[in-house]
């Protein structure tokens, strides 16, 4: 199914990385052998074996691995010797890129965004995003939402959930106050009934936010996903109170739900929308943040950062938007596709105890009441030649983040892989 | 001096950067032209005017731009469709850069480091060095250096010293107290008086600290240099303390004082040791933190970060250590070029009151006693094709970071052009 | 009513107040005259006029203004040279306090304590029990209530609720979240919904908490009364995750519930009390912190205090505890005092729209839906002759905490005031 | 030498203090033995042992124990009903001491003092301090000195020295950084070095202090005596650049210098002053904050706390400022006995090697380059019938704290029992 060419690799070389490389790695435990090669929805092994990759990259490669189109686009620009970093000076290719920013995505949705270059990681536009709400509002506080997940850097890890993850600052985590994201309490509570009460009780010890930040599918926080209303009602109590709201939309956005920003279903404009991972297009390093153009109070070089400036990335990014934002036909089939994922689900769902499904777009998740039989469930599909994570407090949730350009044979053929790991674990 | 083809741009279009970038953006007011291409030394405007970098990135392009044998295993490698974005997987090109920097970097050094892959940036490798301090410790408290720059992510905003860059944290910066940097009394004061004082004076209200971060050579502060022997001092005091020394090479390491490691000149062997900018060659995101074997406590996942795989850049950076580190030919070259623009910028200083010199290898300063001099010879500078910046804490230096890889005649070319432009403002 | 002799003071003097007292001062404004002598239940002003205190020292004169039992003891242990100021050294004063309060106090409820004299105020007690907490678990964090007061320094004001005093301490306070007290949202929520929750999963972003600080009956935050159930839910919640029980029983403890610490009702043991106000009785400053014997890992001197040896209050406390608390009586009058309150606040309740009754023992609440009620029924009784203040968020509750010795008669008289004024206010 | 009376008490007895006061207990554990009364200089055990007080309450004492004239004024006052418990509320008794303060203190010296009752303890008297001066100034950052001591909550304890009494915080202390007091290098360094140079270099990394906090000779640091043109650098430093200037005057005011406030002798007038221990005269619970009028943007209730109106404390404080502060004799009076211990602790310097001596007024310190000599000199005077304490992050200065009220004859017989101390110890 693919047409990578295949290296043999030497074994004896294999334990560098159990020598050399600190343990804090992660997937190669999950995953363990030695990646080479990548074309599309595959992902090749260095023994030859392919794997289809329902995993992408974390969401990074939602145009596939090693994108045709983004390809040419890169090899000629490194041929012509394009300038390869830039930092904030102003070149061709990032000229080129807030171009076509503007005109494929931020025009047509009547968006009136500056684009801040704040490094070319998810946490430094989440970095950008906390320091200019809490410039803006001259307040501290910030609220965040249980299961959230938004970086590593110190400011971004205190507004996320993970317990494991949050002990690793070696610092106590200050300045955020979690709230409940939508259905934590499946239902039986009222949306809200607790923030907008701490909010409006002036007794009640919550310190005034300067931003709320929320994911619209907490990816890492196990396939949760906020109903429109839901959004809705937040963006209405923030804009009430004055307090801005954030979007972080690293994993989310470039068309993981659908539309490009995974808010607009929603109909809310956020005052500040971080973007990452695909962003980029080709998987290389890149990262904006966007906020409304009365919020742009930055003095020249108050946030910087040497790679902000990635420039191969700004023509794989402009590449990519021109590519497959100039009509709707990949948000259509992303819905499409995420349908039929969604499909399969519902009846292993319908089929075994213990497995829920959830999800929107090409961001599904499979449930197991059993953490466990996540885990099994994954391992099984590695060993077919399927590459899926699992994610959520407890990892109970296998999560599926194909390409979006992933073809219907592709999808067909590894939804099968899981339709059987589940019925080998569940029967 | 230079081969790269001139492709015009329409005048009308430059305004996209005024009108959609964030007021953030900095360098782009000091050189205010759209850069096109760029080859080694050279960078060259999209009007065909070509400026010779004394800049190279603030350090991320030692090699020059666009560097022929990395760009040739770049091409390459994007043509075999290796993995480009890979987490923290197993692949071919990141078990080659291990393999390489053990051979090339470690082994011949005899250092025992574990290698983590923090994400691609500086401040993501400096979060990574001070979490893990943090955690081998127990403590929380770092001790930095005045006019210290280590990131802009809160963690590492936190050790830097910058009022400015400070102030856009928009929370109080907390657990870390500077110490004054080597010959910040010129010389008046015994070295680490207040430092050691400080620490065995159980009274003196300073937290125990878990380690200390220090560059060799502050860049951005200044050029400020430390002498071997007062790292060589400061690394007794935190070894007879128990506290871990952490050195941030993110822009001196690479070559830019002559031996790979900044440190090397002194003897010392850090407890954690940060590398970005150089380390991937090609001027694209890359970071590593180094720490010694029994400092490797983390978890699985407890730090991780999406492009901390950024495999493209990993072959760059294997082929750039590769190329240029079997042999101590690169880091004569550096010093020998560097003692050039040393005898350049000790003439000027005889030469001129109210300037003075003082560098390493190759990041050379020009101090002005007038900040307003340092900006008008880097504003004349560039208006004779010259890129070159200024830092401090006043602004008061033009610092140069050529690439290590520039040409005699080149580096001649400049020097000329910052001897006028100095012999024009101080005569 | 009262036999205070009458000493007019010249009328010229007294803006000493406004010339020289910091604008901070509270309740002179409330109640503009100067008091000049007190007995029992009524306080005198220099100008004749006696009121009846309904206020008594915000609960720091359980036993009356001057009671003549405690007055006798005190004036006696001064004429003897007993000794004033005693720092944490032995003395005969102290040893008769401590003796008594095992004998009186915690032999007959079974507890075990340990006892801390930790500086003579509330919120000394309060920092204390927070340092102590920390210690003991090596956590930071603190879950505190919503409309919570525990003091004004920074430990305790950080486990504050009100917006205006947290604004004071000028730098954020962290290290603590607000749970919802009981009937946050009138009972439409299950209890510790949101904090059980947050506390067990590991995704929710919630610090590990030290420690849960609570009051049985919050008075400042609004005569807010915790069920008894509701305390056994949140101590049992509290025991199955490690978290301590903190009790502040500043202002409802020493009997102003009816028994002697407001959570024997709830039939828990905290593992840490905090105790001021009245304990000394005589409404001299002195405040203890109890917590269970294992917990007693404080080393010599690590929590001290100038005035932690108040012992003139100590003779006050003993002889309070040997006359009050010896038998049940005081705890069935106050019981019965308090029903008394009750059946005026139910009546007024029934006959007035926007009046509601809350309340334990001999604290109780008139509540008005309009906040502006609340002051002009307490502006009235002022000039009828009665202390009272209000609380609460908005300040829409007349807080009642009349002395537990008050007799039937004044607290007619007094019950007549204040219905008068909210016939007056809401007919 | 002392007319107290002998009351025996049952030996059996004495362990209450073991089995229930807290292991935090300290003093008792120097002076093991249960003090009963107490008059002037003398404080006597239970079992009829008298002991002369070279500690007064570590400065609470100043005019002795159970001094006869506000002894007089205290009986009389709470004989005759007098507000006992205040709030904040105007009384008779809190007029006299505003005039009386005003008069005696303030006008004579030309301080615009605002005055405020912040608690009645020292420790809420700093943080009072410290929100002020971060209110007005809109910081957040406090410049402390080493060895400090400024109390033990938190607000208090995060610009206080001692580490293992910073430790007992449980929580990162923040917001404070320490500096070197007066003579901390041994005249090696110049005054300020190292503060002016980080305040006036943006790049330092020291956040912009709100105030600076500052005892003018350190009792619990060591007896460390700042000179007075120190001081008054300090000032004009803070002055210039508009840094608040506090003057913890908690232990040095109220004449145990020699003037009443601490800082007169420079010359300078400070912001900010606390006040508290020997403020109440008798050793009762009593603080001021006092500050310039223009500072006092306090709101109503925006500091509080239940036993800030310790009315008795008020009449022995007016009684005090009457009858010791209305000429100079006390003054003088102090000046010419600290000279008498100067002398003492000079003689034994020259005599003793490891021995020397510092201190202003009375308060002096003998200080051994043995720690251990310094413990044992306190266990001979104790033994021998006298009380005095050890200071210092080490403990190795024995500190007198006399009472200023001491006889000639009381202080010669301390002297004698220190001198023999000292010559069996290091002779």
């Amino acid at each position: 199914m693919t047409i990578l060419e295949h290296k043999p690799e030497a074994a004896e070389n294999i334990d560098i990385f159990q020598h050399l490389e600190s343990e804090v790695r992660s997937y190669s435990r999950a995953w363990p052998t030695v990646f080479d090669k990548a074309s599309g929805s595959w992902i090749r092994s260095v023994d030859g074996k392919d794997y289809l990759d329902f995993f992408a990259g974390a969401g990074a490669l939602n145009y596939g691995h090693n994108n045709p189109v983004l390809k040419s686009a890169l090899v000629d620009y490194i041929m012509g010797d394009g300038i390869t970093h830039g930092l904030d000076m102003e070149t061709v290719a990032k000229r080129e890129l807030l171009e076509t920013f503007e005109r494929v995505i931020l025009k047509p949705r009547g968006l009136d965004y500056k684009v801040q270059f704040p490094g070319p990681t998810g946490t430094n536009s989440v970095e950008a995003a906390l320091k200019l709400a809490r410039k803006v509002t001259g307040r501290e506080s910030i609220i965040n939402f249980t299961n959230a997940f938004h970086g590593m850097t110190l400011g971004a890890l205190s507004v996320t959930g993970n317990s494991m993850k949050r002990a690793g600052a070696g610092v106590p985590l200050v300045h955020a106050t979690p709230m409940p994201f939508d259905n934590y309490f499946n239902g039986v509570t009222e949306d809200f009934q607790w923030f907008s009460r701490v909010l409006d009780d002036s007794g009640s010890g919550l310190n005034r936010p300067a931003a709320v930040i929320v994911e619209t599918v907490q990816g890492e926080g196990g396939v949760n996903v906020a109903r429109p209303e839901w959004l809705r009602a937040l963006a209405d109590l923030c804009a009430e109170r004055e307090i801005l709201l954030i979007v972080d939309d690293v994993q989310m956005g470039c068309g993981r739900t659908g539309a490009f920003f995974s808010f607009e279903e929603a109909g809310i404009t956020p005052d500040i929308v971080t973007l990452s991972k695909s962003i980029g297009g080709y998987g290389m390093p890149l990262a904006l943040t966007l906020f409304k153009r009365e919020l742009d109070v930055w003095g020249p070089g108050e946030h910087n950062g040497t790679f902000r400036g990635n420039n191969p990335a700004f023509v794989t990014a402009a590449a990519a938007l021109n590519h497959y934002w100039n009509d709707d036909k990949l948000e259509r089939e992303t819905l499409r596709k995420g349908e039929r994922i969604r499909q399969t689900f519902m009846n292993l769902s319908d089929m075994f105890d213990g497995v829920s499904t959830r999800g929107r777009g090409l961001v599904q998740g499979l449930v197991f009441d059993d953490p466990a039989d996540a885990q099994k469930v994954c391992k099984l599909a590695f060993d077919e030649g399927l590459l899926a994570e699992t994610s959520g407090p407890s990892d109970q949730v296998v999560k599926l983040l194909p390409p979006l350009t992933i073809s219907d044979d592709e999808l067909e053929f590894g939804l099968n892989i899981l339709a059987e790991a589940t019925a080998k674990v569940r029967a």
